[in-house]
């Protein structure tokens, strides 16, 4: 598990100062009843676990899904329940991991193990799809749900949500998608039609903002892009998707907290306002 | 001037990063076409003043009005002036100063001074209500704005909207008011119904959340409180409102950013959705 790279013991401080005052409680205001907000915790990569665990109860949310770096593939089921454990007792919602790459059957046995260790819901992952069919049996006997993630122009097997939906559409309907609006949208596709066309196997988000409907689209802080956010927060309403909406924020990986918490608020203030 | 008490090289290295890309502008999705944002530096207070400018870039405002610990009343005219071609270097505009507050007519003269030697276009102030007549007649010799700042249920002279609109409501159009939304709140009154009330007077705003409409509400990032920020931002919208709407942010005092962009992302979330 990495180290932190920037002292934080402001955000513990902060941590704690949240946990006593229930005022300080986004929820009254009724955004998390519409849209279940979480952390992707690649946005706090450079940061150790405590430290993710103290920026994502700052930020309000009450879900994570843990990257690698938080909670290694490898790690021993000790290792593994001892972190689930510690997620717990943070009053957050340990609902799931990744993005987890997929070569072998090795790699499928060990992510399904290490998800249902966890007492994970969801794997959001990139398994190469000549292990589609193996997955497909592991869901079914696990009850865990299989997210493919799209990670945009670069990306071999799944660049967009239709190209991962075509190859998991007649599988198990608990091997899904997890759409990154971002990639999506860097891919030329637009993310709310994509929500809408394959709703039926919609099973994470990843919301973030991007510069450019281009390769070339970096992510930055969400309203300084050029995704459509608001249309978006209307559409998974409208779906009425149950999932989470999980923030990813690749940008400033050794500061992220400002830009992460930008984004927070803006889709509060969208959910408040339509 | 004030130190900074936390190392912020990162923030200095990401307002180059900003400012040389072209595409990570907030303006791209209109906002700032709408509602003039900005921050009011008491928010930075722990910060010095090239600190606050950065995080002001940062959060992609544009707008500035300094307090005293950013570039004090009794600076000299040299000083003054260095300020505020430091603020332009910036690209960011110094709209203003505040809250000044005046208890005799030394610190009236000194404010007027201190105003139009920086170039300022309105003094967010609380002058005692003996110095209103001087107070108008440096308004109208000088055209600056003088901005009567509400503080909430301690305040004295004026702890509503209302009781600063009373004493200046036959004085220079342009003595008018500085809606604090917060202390409105903490007063038991609704800060857009004020926004309405007084419109005609209306000359800036800060804006932020509270925990309670009460006397003990506390500041806390904007979505968090009980000010529906939402029938605010569209009603000064209907006002057609063309000052400024300025961010205060009195928590976390030594670590304001992440709060303060979250604040700043949820009014961007609405003006983008309503």
């Amino acid at each position: 598990m990495g180290a932190a790279s920037v002292p934080l013991s402001t955000v513990m401080k902060k941590w704690v100062g949240v946990s006593k005052n229930a005022n300080n409680d986004p929820k009254t205001q009724g955004e998390e009843r519409k849209l279940n907000l979480g952390m992707a915790s690649y946005t706090f990569r450079e940061f150790n676990l405590d430290h993710t665990l103290a920026m994502t109860k700052r930020l309000g949310l009450e879900k994570i899904a843990l990257k690698s770096f938080h909670l290694p593939l490898e790690a021993t089921d000790e290792e593994i329940k001892a972190v689930a454990e510690k997620v717990k007792k943070a009053d957050i919602d340990l609902y799931g991991c990744g993005v987890v790459y997929m070569l072998n059957e090795d790699d499928v046995r060990r992510a399904f193990h290490y998800a249902e260790t966890a007492g994970m819901k969801v794997i959001i992952g990139a398994p190469n799809p000549n292990l589609l069919q193996m997955v497909n049996k592991l869901v079914i006997k696990t009850g865990i749900n299989l997210a493919i993630h799209n990670h945009g122009p670069d990306d071999e097997h799944y660049p967009t949500p239709e190209s991962a939906y075509i190859r998991i559409k007649d599988l198990d309907p608990r091997v899904g998608l997890c759409i990154d609006i971002g990639h999506t949208q860097r891919s030329g596709v637009d993310p709310s039609e994509s929500a809408k066309k394959y709703s039926d196997r919609l099973l994470d988000v990843h919301i973030k903002d991007v510069t450019a409907a281009a390769k070339e689209g970096q992510t930055v802080e969400i309203g300084h892009g050029v995704i459509d956010i608001p249309r978006f927060v209307k559409t998974v309403l409208e779906l009425n998707y149950q999932g989470s909406v999980s923030f990813e924020f690749e940008k400033d990986p050794d500061d992220p907290l400002p830009g992460v918490a930008e984004s927070v608020g803006y889709v509060r203030g969208v959910l408040a306002a339509i």
